[in-house]
């Protein structure tokens, strides 16, 4: 074996916790075909993310990430920092030739999203790797759901409902926080958790949304600033309910609310075809629902598949059958997959273009709510 | 007690069957405050209505609904034909001092259902009752729903998520039944089932729906013909995606889909607000999700409740606490509350003017599908 | 058509409401191969019987059993009395050669018991058929669970997992009513809702219980008389748990409880075989669990089979596919079974001989529970 | 602070790797108020466990665990080798002045139990610490139904309905491996898993299981030998049915198989109480269901709490609100309970005398059982 993939980590707030859960834990669980190691973790501040490594497990801290991309011993490097550095930080990765994980979104803008994939596919021709960190495909129900999907278990796809539901914005008396606010945020619910409902939805069928028809709103406009001196207002989205048309020809509807009294983290998929359907819901994290339209007939139903046996994907690396998995174990198999791929070659999903694909329809969503709802295309952002 | 209020009812397909439970049923489990007879059934073909008059119970059998509608000694007209000929018949029957209950959907067309509220709202005040038979109300576990929102549990309403799932067009072999033919089923998913939901929101809301922005659409566009002579097309949606504003200020999405693979009658509300979150499914018929968070704060989560126990609405008549109910206690409930509203003047719902609220929110659907998805009022196809 | 079969049901109660629900919808619903007409109600009060005749739709009234018995244009016996008189009036129907059906318990003691399946095989040798009330193997989930056992889905069964849940003892201040004392009731939660769980394990796997150990317990044994004028001692268990040993080699747990609290009427039965497993719950009535261990390896789970397609047992009768059951309906479909099997000689369930096997094994718990639990065998009381 | 804790861990299985996780995350994800470095692991082949030292992470492997145990750098002892080895290292370490972590079962035989937890309370008055891994009382969900409990929530307790299903031994062609061999695993699922129900029932409650009345059974007793030369005998039970007396009064029933088709890891429990009642079930790890019978009566029903929130125990050192939990967190919270009991004297449970308990009962079980199912005393083993 060559040398070790070192990894440079360029932030470090709630997602560099769990970047630094994958890597830590990955080595160890599974059988990797090269060694990592947990180079180096950058922040702005100095004393802050020399805590952050001690804490996680970085072998040093630092606080220019310019200078760290430029270092012979990077292999990796991995961005955590808020959307609207990613672009800067993963093109000058790329051409410095490191493996790039971005975590999701790619990136704030359509425009940027686009630089970022014409970076990444230029170095993909030099063998650098990339990808966004999109981990919610790598819970193990949601790889199976597409898997089956690919194999034709469900046929041809008619309808997807696809939604993410919390409610932490229920509460008016919760301060206007900087997610609420658009030049901080960028974006609401839409971004932030619509992103992952068209993401899973384009994965798992493996087709586009071509066209929406979508609203934005926004249900408490008016929160009290948490310095107590008076009330501000909100400038994001709290809900986004659009319509998409998929490149093969079904809708899909998806529902994003910040707004869902009693829902933690549902993230729920459902894909209805001609022999099947298939469902999954992230609060249910290692079910997934299958209905087999070709069974007996006395005896269809959708049955609950614990995805927690050896046959499952991922699976058979940690526990014995019918242990349950949790939500970070996603950021150990995102590291698994972009190590097969940097080692040995092996297929690598969640690719720039795919977050760039996501981007649009977030774009065009905004787009379809600022014209009445009506239907507007994907891609015609760039064009007009 | 004065004589016993005569029955009518005109039409006897499969909904005749429903109501004929409902007739027979509510007499017998309830105590009513008036004593009813099941006199007459109605319908073209007089030896088929016959057989239905002997097979659910009827005194009698007729050919010719004016006749029946004008006899002295019938006191309520139930009308369970299709949608064309309603206004007709129920605008006659009220004419004649009948009181009515006409199944959903109260009318094919908006100007047909905004004449019998006319003639519903002359006829009151006469004191006639009428009623439209959305029997779902009337599920003890949605009764209670509403319930609890009208005494405040959750607040202020922020968001409806509605939908009506069945799978029964999956099958691309299914032939081209006359459903699926607009001349003759006006409408398809959209206001077959689709209008389930809207009632159900706007029932358990107390808030009408103002303004749509929606997409139907036709998922398998050609069928086979039944007598194997061929294909034809299918004229009517069998998929109608929408969201509604209500006049509360909140966003409702509704889903109506015949191609959810796996799902056979599954009629879904969730009602989220300030204080907690209430949802129902067809499917669980018996059982209410209700989220109340103002509960100790380590205990929140949707608590299942069986709406099985006798203080729960219209459960004391029926068994034990614990006994599940089914599908046609809907039918029999209508009957107790109709009963009750003309021989004790107790308030009743599901009024003609409601049903009408309905069939505007439909209409608008197809208007705003036309129109590229834009919003648009439901109210103002009179003025256009 | 020869003359209807005429009716005269024993008792008027609760169940003789549930009863006369299953006499009245059964003709009107399904195709019965004889007519069928309710004759009389008989019971002690002459005028509350009269009003239960009025109530429920019997031509008439009256208050003794045996001239009824003696008359000749009834042909069936309904008998829903207390089950201490089960023996006469069954016996004495039996010899008059009419066809009878008894509610269950089959009767109170195995002595008893014995007796009415001597007089129901001697009875059977004229073509008199019989049957015990056990309404819940005619629930469509229930029967499904039976046929697919039967057909061999789960292949050889391994275990059985029995319960019946309620919790309408939990309040201590809940009065000591009559079926609290054993010399009114005969027994607490074992007779009354672990019969059911019995019955359904014999029944569904054609195999009966041989051997038990088990335990009966009191847990509130003092409880506020209902008149106020002090407390009194519960007489009867209401928690009864216990393991039997089936025919064919497995163990099979039962736990009947009162104290469940939360649990409102959890019927439960678990099946697990060789090929798969099936499980049900009288609280989700109309589901069928049913894992098959024959699918492919990584889609295997519980399917949530909704037994209300046309396909499955009973209820092509009733409504479109996808519309649910209630409680009463096990009662319509119990006249249908056998006014089947009268008409037209068609197989029929829930004999006497299968009641009586029920009776065994309660006698058998009571024995071991007073034998410290230890194993007692089901049969031996007779011999003793 | 003073120097580091360092671990010693002796044995390196399945459980070695659990433990491994638990040590490596617990000082990255929660504040510990001690340092803690993986120091050594401990087994007899030494290529093997060198290689497991590089694999999870220990900074070295040695071979001798007298010899480790004698190492003054050592502080904590963490014990994962078979159960029969339990008693002499942890004697040995707890007399040596280490903190000692042993994995369940405390020991294969109750003698060695006592001595166990006769060294342990000894150490304890030198304030040493001793816990034995039952990781499951780690769930935040468990941990909170015990917290619920303990307030006084449910009242006083009415039963307990615990259980453990899996379904390995389905398959009659599974391999004859060392866990079906008494003179090897010393028990079967009544050990394995059936500990585990009756640990949670007693953690839960605070009561002990004072009596025992049960049945040790093996559905198949005959399987082929891994190497094909034939077959042979199952030793141990593969299903384990039995009640327990509560020293609290109540009745608990428990059920152990490893024939229960379908079920992975179902480890269950069900608590029902005067004012409500609460129940877990490991395959929906994070979900608790609380029924609370104080409520409205309108609204009581089983609520699903996602144990997922900051306000949840051990919750908010993990994720935001709403981030689901896996099997190995269990593991992580052991490690942050012994180290906060050792650094901070923070109470601790799960004490070997608790462990103690659990033996106990399972002796009585096997003694119950080989005595036709009599009730037998747990204490009463040591008296013989």
């Amino acid at each position: 074996m060559t040398r070790p993939l070192r990894v440079a980590m360029i932030g470090y707030g709630f997602m560099g916790a769990a970047h630094s859960v994958g890597w830590r834990q990955a080595p160890r669980v599974f059988g990797l075909p090269a060694e990592v190691e947990m180079a180096v973790v950058v922040g702005r501040n100095g004393k802050a993310v020399a805590e952050a490594a001690t804490q996680w497990g970085w072998q040093e801290s630092a606080t220019d990430w310019r200078e760290v991309i430029g270092r012979d011993d990077i292999d990796i490097v991995d961005i955590v920092t808020p959307g609207d550095s990613h672009a800067e930080i993963a093109i000058a990765a790329l051409e410095a030739g490191k493996h790039v994980i971005v975590e999701k979104p790619l990136s704030n803008t359509v425009a940027e999203g686009e630089a970022m994939a014409d970076a990444a596919a230029r170095a993909a021709e030099r063998g650098v790797k990339s990808m966004v960190g999109f981990t919610y495909r790598r819970v193990p129900a949601v790889t199976l759901l597409r898997d089956l999907i690919a194999e034709g278990k469900i046929g041809r796809i008619h309808r997807v409902r696809a939604s993410y539901q919390q409610d932490w914005l229920v509460d008016p008396a919760a301060p206007l926080s900087w997610r609420l606010q658009k030049e901080l945020a960028g974006s609401g619910a839409l971004g932030d958790i619509g992103a992952h409902a068209i993401d899973l939805t384009q994965f798992v069928t493996g087709q586009s949304v071509d066209r929406v028809s979508g609203t934005i709103d926004t249900i408490i406009a008016e929160r009290p600033l948490a310095d107590g001196s008076g009330t501000g207002s909100v400038t994001v989205d709290d809900i986004a309910l659009f319509t998409g048309r998929l490149s093969g020809g079904a809708l899909a509807s998806f529902d994003a609310s910040r707004f869902a009294t009693g829902r933690k983290n549902a993230l729920a998929i459902e894909v209805s075809g001609e022999f099947g359907a298939l469902a999954w819901n992230f609060e249910d994290l290692n079910s997934l629902q299958y209905y087999d339209g070709t069974a007996d007939s006395r005896a269809q139903g959708f049955a609950q598949i614990l995805v927690t046996e050896p046959v499952h994907p991922y699976v058979s690396a940690w526990w014995p059958a019918g242990h349950m998995l949790g939500y970070e174990h996603g950021f150990t198999h995102q590291v698994v997959d972009l190590v097969g791929a940097i080692a040995d070659g092996a297929p690598l999903h969640s690719s720039f273009e795919e977050g760039l694909g996501v981007q649009r329809v977030l774009d065009a969503v905004e787009r379809s709510s600022a014209a009445e709802s009506a239907w507007v295309e994907t891609r015609s952002a760039v064009a007009v």
